[in-house]
């Protein structure tokens, strides 16, 4: 990893994208480039370089030398597609594979499109077992199978590990770079087989000890390796009630016990007592955060993280589920209009206030089903507290749409003086508030229920009950009471 | 902290839940306590105590006893008010501080409201200063005069460095836990020192290096202590090239240093170059999920976090904003289809499809919004490729509009056999995705430049602009082509 780089966030990430854009910006190359996507990435390269002003090429290509890895992904996700490729052609080769990883899927695929078989083999063998599995599934199989012949019967092993659990289990947030020690020796010993290390492992915070059959037996904390005497024992001075994970735990689990004591690292331990791995905070922290952007990405019906630049066509069928289905909420609801036609020919003001009925209904069950879903998130809502809430946000539904309702009641009064049909919409508003606090609550609880994620769906449901639910309350009571 | 505590992870906290919340339902005590709640914590504590059956109330205690203070704090958060409240009774007093900083503000203030000025004063004491400074704004300003008089001289400057910043602030994540070494010295003389230490700070991945003045001369990682021999220098090994944070960085700049770089703890220097304080991995991830929770909260109006068993008044004043700014907008909405009554009178198949105008559109332009906001959260967008992100939205509202547009005129023509109605209507769908693409677009964009967070309101002014701009449009174009 190359640490050396971290100097550089002083002036941060933005400053360098900046430098970078006025570097590609000043050879205006970029048309030139971009006739020329389809060839090999040497050739263009070379041909590149006889093209251009080589020391400007040599000045972008000094300063992406000095720049940390992740910066670099950074960077090439801000970048229009040729742009990307550009600067992904004078990265040096051997960083391919960290920068790789860092990316997103959506880069990566355009990154990985444009390289040969022999760079990415190169790429993937620059990586750790575990940073391979990360990659496997967007390498071709060929690669994969070269890569897979060049390691050690361990890594081989490691990696079927690795690839064998699905994206949200510790398994596949593990990885194996682990230092093991004994618990029969003393500090001294474990101090003088450290100094026979170059470098630990990043985010060592602690020792993990285990005996010869790789059972383990518990943890030695660097911290209590530092303050304690050289001659104590790892036995007497280890840790034996520390949380381990299991490598098919959920990760969402495991990320709540990071974040719930505060962990750096953690052993992964299979049912036999055997240490597979473990699990450090930064890749925890990698998965806090995707896990969060999906959520916000889900809830606006995108089915996964966009790259801004992808092409308007992977753009619109990243996106076309969504309004598919809230076309055919549209069609549902402009039907059960359609059956008041007459009622809305008799009274058009009908036409005019309906939109409103809808849409506060709709904002309010979505605050509710936002509040239940964090709470199922967290593990808050259990069968015992769960008709507490139904009561509480009835209650809350009939009191917004008294609220809400009584003033859009005054307002139709004062614009078309009826009594009655303010009395209506308020009426309507009430019922369709609590209709939707209803279903803004069973909604995430039932998709719960039978598994799914309750966080992917709810608004688009919600929305297709308040709509037609709430046109159906206002048209139906005013084709009742108003029109005879 | 209770790392002893640890192993009960194995039994999740849902486990715990349930337990806590089955002893508390085996006393069906909880309509007795409700009574009391307004008698002071110590009285209701001997009321209970004498009431029940002492030994389930022992057993509900010996659970809590075991548990870790993080675990508590999420059983509390759980619990409705009055079970609430007869946990927090039962927990240890000298645990109080610890607990009321894990809990979530709402739940923070419905426990403080229970407690006397002497308790709280004691839980206070029992903290870090940069703990008392994140529950300074929940405490009663006796209190922390009481508090503040029991700090030495170099923790109450702490404190005040502490609160002195605002809450996305670098400032505001620090501690002050740091252990600093000087450059002189041998590997040695450090290990030495370190064995003078009890335990070092949590999450003590480096040491740092100052000199008699305080100022920043680098850091000694751990890692590079424990594999060098005794005799080498401090100077010659500790990292000059490390990331320094300044207390007035914005805290999400911070968060994304210690993504990028894999971090587990920053030094915080100011311009002097004196170190100050430092920031850990741990406070960096509550930040972040902190962050991304109030996002999704935000989006959907919610003003904050709500504790889920707060009362009907809370919840509905939580909310009401949103609602109110939405009933404006909705009301506008309505007078736009006011205007055209008389058309709709003509044809009232036009009340019935003008929702799907509105809707599809509202999607779409909320998708933009998403992709957009989470760029420019990442710092992604800037003036060099927005104008070409501005264009790719525009032909996607554009495809997406003649496909569901299509879609939804086909739909029409055979509902009413009418062509032209049809084409109107995809017209007019093609007509308001364009619009609210380069809404999506433009607000978020705009509210980024005037310094405002464009992830809150951006989607209650791009449902106002979608559902008033297509009615305007489809009505418009129904008036001018249809009716004559």
């Amino acid at each position: 990893m190359n640490k050396n780089h971290e100097s550089h966030y002083t002036e941060n990430v933005q400053h360098h994208l900046q430098q970078v854009q006025s570097l590609l910006e000043k050879h205006a190359l970029v048309e030139t480039l971009a006739l020329k996507q389809e060839m090999p990435r040497q050739e263009r390269h070379e041909l590149l370089g006889a093209i251009l002003h080589k020391q400007h090429l040599a000045e972008l290509q000094d300063k992406l030398a000095n720049l940390h890895s992740s910066d670099i992904a950074f960077i090439l996700e801000a970048l229009p597609i040729e742009q990307r490729l550009l600067v992904w052609d004078l990265v040096k080769a051997d960083r391919d594979g960290e920068i790789l990883i860092e990316v997103s899927d959506a880069v990566r695929e355009s990154l990985i499109a444009t390289m040969s078989r022999e760079e990415l083999r190169e790429a993937a063998e620059q990586l750790d077992t575990d940073e391979i599995a990360d990659l496997a599934h967007d390498l071709p199989h060929a690669v994969m199978r070269d890569v897979f012949k060049s390691l050690t019967i361990e890594e081989r092993e490691q990696l079927r590990a690795a690839m064998s659990y699905p994206e949200d289990a510790v398994g596949a947030l593990m990885d194996f770079d682990m230092v093991t020690i004994r618990e029969d020796v003393t500090l001294e010993v474990v101090s003088r087989y450290l100094r026979r290390f170059d470098e630990m492992p990043d985010h060592t915070d602690q020792l993990f000890v285990v005996d010869r059959n790789d059972i383990f037996k518990g943890v030695l904390p660097l911290n209590r390796l530092l303050v304690n005497e050289p001659e104590e024992s790892v036995s007497k001075l280890m840790r034996t009630d520390t949380i381990k994970l299991h490598p098919d735990d959920k990760a969402e689990q495991a990320a709540q016990a990071f974040e719930r004591y505060d962990l750096v690292s953690a052993p992964v331990v299979e049912e036999d007592g055997k240490l597979v791995g473990r699990v450090t905070v930064n890749t925890v922290m990698d998965y806090i955060r995707s896990q969060s952007e999906s959520e916000i990405l889900n809830t606006a019906g995108l089915r996964g993280e966009e790259d801004i630049f992808a092409s308007v066509w992977k753009s619109v069928k990243n996106r076309w589920m969504w309004l598919a289905l809230n076309l055919c909420t549209a069609f549902f609801a402009s039907r059960v209009i359609g059956e008041f036609e007459n009622t809305i020919e008799k009274l058009v003001a009908l036409a005019a206030l309906m939109p409103i009925v809808a849409g506060i209904a709709g904002n309010s069950a979505n605050q509710t089903a936002t509040i239940i879903i964090r709470s199922l998130a967290l593990g808050q809502v259990n069968q015992s507290n769960a008709r507490r809430l139904i009561s509480k946000e009835i209650t809350i539904g009939g009191i917004n749409g008294l609220i809400w309702g009584g003033m859009a009641g005054i307002f139709a009064f004062f614009l078309y003086k009826s009594v009655l049909l303010g009395v209506i919409l308020t009426g309507a508003m009430v019922l369709n508030l609590v209709l939707g606090a209803l279903a803004g609550l069973m909604i995430p609880l039932f998709l719960q229920r039978i598994g799914r994620d309750p966080a992917i769906g709810s608004s688009v449901m919600l929305t297709a009950i308040t709509d037609s639910g709430g046109f159906f309350i206002f048209l139906g009571l005013a084709a009742i009471f108003l029109i005879n």
